[in-house]
């Protein structure tokens, strides 16, 4: 027969043990915090129908979405994210109490061009508030990244808000046409990778005057402390509704923040923060870690109260927040804040030889039960092959059961670590309990 | 904007809150077991080369395979189970030490015809270890089914064991063509679905004589304590060598759970046992429980020793066990082994008005500090909608702070299941957790 070369697709990844266990480890604290909050997991399909997900996020990510004919001739497509299907789920089922709270550990496929740190497969951690119009729910969406960030071991980190109706003021305001507002706010989205010059070049291939993308650039980077933005721009936006109703969710929003207790230190508004998909529509949100802000946004989310009303008669406001597993994990590389290896067994029990096997598997069986993870060794090899394992896989302790210790109903158990062995008695589980925590 | 119809595809399925919570829990103890015998987690890819993955299950099993070309007009599909890509990742990291023990808990898609109990998108949790052909590692494979069908709260259940090489013997005894074998083995694996009866339609439309289909029929169906199988295969057997080994192996096996100390009682050897894909090579076996053994096996697998070699120059031996969470949650919601509801949240603290939002918020934060899961209500509605939605959603505690409890710097805790509420100074967090423990 042909063997068939062992391949993975571009952009797609394996992730051995080692990798794997520390994604998941964070996964579980992730996790931890959400529930923490009162929210409860939901799993939505990997494959819906084209329609539910296409038109939703902007022409340009529509192209990225991986889409396929399956067995029936249906046009179905893998989700690109976990927010649109929430959508779709949540005008399937009125029923469910609101406000609604779900997050969602799940894959995304994106069929983007492969290169350093972007994936066509990859992990989104969701959480999301559905039916909620109160601006106290962007606030807790806030308040659970800093609260996750925090148990995730960050400290120095700065949550990045803005208003998209801010933005849509300062459109209105320049007198630009409104179906241009989704085509800005995705040139915008790319000023923190292209820069003002970048941004500029992509502001005239598109057709737009020079001034106005100088005003907009020059708004957008206008700084200042919390404070000074608020009242700067209240002033900016005297008489427009749209930006003073943004600016006004802003405060609120801060108000309420500053009541949950997160320091200001971590909170920034930057008016640079747009988001690119096109279903958000009113609070916007990054997370920048300060000493890797090269790095990107860890949490980037917002309110987007007009999608689910794509799939029913009433519209539903909703707002949540998504954490890219990839990038946290890079950060926390870069940041030396992992460990440099998950190890799951305490102890391995190797096998003397074949007369002694029957020995060998009841102990392991014994303090496995005790509450330690234990293997028992699965090939039949020399004990120095055995130890050597056990040596590879970091397992801190060996035990050996020859025909001397079976005679004595004993066994050794050794300190890898330390080199040192204490002979105990086979069922003193209380010893070896001890020995091995 | 037209309105998009909000459905899902057949086969699919939403998990909402409850019923995934439900899952996650179930999958968590699962993990637990898989670690505490030292398999660590691994991840592969949703989508692989599609020649990766066909022609290793099987023609029937091979149209199943979801297939499609990706944007760059690769062959791509979505994976069909977690062992394949296992064999794949084996050979592509050779230097991974062995035995290499991994767990995985992943979506898998089949091409199914939609019926009661069968979706084309499920999740497997698989057991592997790779790179040992000693048969502790089949009775290893077999200890964890038990114990994790232990851990699971299950008593009355049996591993039904069988080895294939005993089913080439028969069929090399029989002088039927080798050729022959796969096909065989896939109408044998339909027995418990389709009867005596079924079998024979079965094997008449693939052309073989009447009295053959009866020999196996008789064979398979043979009953007998294990002991009595065991002397009664070795008489059957004496002299062809295939036949003899199978026995042997099972003999082994049987005898490592033993000392493993695997109650008799939940061990079987089931000659009608074959498993339906083509990979298997040695040891097979299922997991049926006993009050219920109509809903199938819980826990399938098998020794698969040729199937890496696939990918690779060098044959690596292999056996592993998936266990369908479907299946295992049909069981347990079947006989009432589950709760009837998962509740996340221990504290609902309420907003009384827009004065008292600030208290508000500090003591949810304050409670959610001292590690119990708490909700803040997030809209702005009557007091009596925020306690219908804490009793909507099961949560035992609501805390309400009025004007006059903030004048007194208290919180009132009322536990909704007795009715009883209690006035508990603000700042004391230690009267708070044991109240609400």
């Amino acid at each position: 027969m042909t063997k068939i070369t062992p391949k993975i697709l571009k952009g797609f990844r394996d992730f051995l043990p080692e990798k794997k266990a520390v994604r998941e480890n964070i996964i579980n604290v992730v996790k931890k915090v959400y529930e923490s909050f009162g929210f409860l997991p939901l799993e939505t399909p990997a494959i819906e129908y084209a329609e539910t997900l296409l038109g939703k996020y902007g022409d340009e990510a529509d192209k990225l979405v991986y889409r396929f004919q399956d067995c029936g001739g249906r046009e179905v497509s893998l989700r690109y994210d976990l927010t649109v299907p929430l959508a779709r789920a949540m005008a399937m089922y009125p029923e469910l109490t609101k406000p609604f709270k779900r997050y969602q550990v799940a894959l995304v496929w994106r069929a983007e061009k492969p290169q350093k740190g972007r994936f066509r497969e990859f992990t989104q951690c969701d959480v999301d508030i559905v039916g909620a119009s109160s601006l106290m729910a962007d606030a807790e969406i806030i308040a659970v990244i800093y609260s996750t960030m925090r148990a995730l071991g960050f400290s120095r980190f700065v949550i990045k808000i803005n208003n998209r109706k801010i933005l849509n003021g300062l459109i209105s305001i320049l007198g630009m046409d409104e179906n241009q507002v989704l085509n800005i706010f995705r040139i915008l989205d790319k000023f923190d990778k292209i820069g003002v010059e970048g941004i500029q070049k992509e502001f005239m291939e598109k057709g737009f005057k020079t001034e106005v993308a100088e005003k907009i650039l020059g708004f957008i980077q206008t700084k200042g402390s919390n404070q000074d933005l608020l009242s700067g721009l209240k002033i900016f936006f005297a008489g427009d509704a749209e930006g003073l109703k943004g600016v006004g969710e802003l405060e609120y929003v801060l108000g309420c923040l500053s009541e949950m207790g997160i320091p200001k230190e971590n909170l920034e508004i930057n008016l640079t923060i747009v988001r690119g998909l096109d279903y958000y529509s009113g609070t916007v949100f990054e997370t920048i870690v300060s000493d890797l802000p090269g790095a990107g946004s860890v949490f980037s989310g917002g309110r987007y109260d007009n999608l689910i009303g794509m799939f029913c008669e009433k519209a539903i406001p909703a707002v949540g927040v998504s954490l890219g597993i990839d990038r946290v994990v890079t950060v926390m590389e870069e940041l030396k804040m992992l460990p440099s290896r998950i190890v799951v067994s305490r102890v391995l029990v190797t096998v003397f030889d074949r007369t002694c096997r029957e020995q060998s598997l009841k102990t392991a069986s014994a303090i496995r039960k005790a509450g330690v993870n234990t293997e028992i060794y699965l090939k039949e090899e020399s004990l120095a092959k055995q130890i050597s394992y056990a040596y590879k896989k970091e397992i801190p302790f060996v035990v050996i059961i020859g025909p001397e210790e079976i005679k004595a109903d004993q066994i050794i158990i050794k300190d890898l670590k330390s080199g040192r062995q204490e002979r105990v008695k086979k069922d003193d589980v209380e010893t070896i309990l001890k020995i091995t925590k």
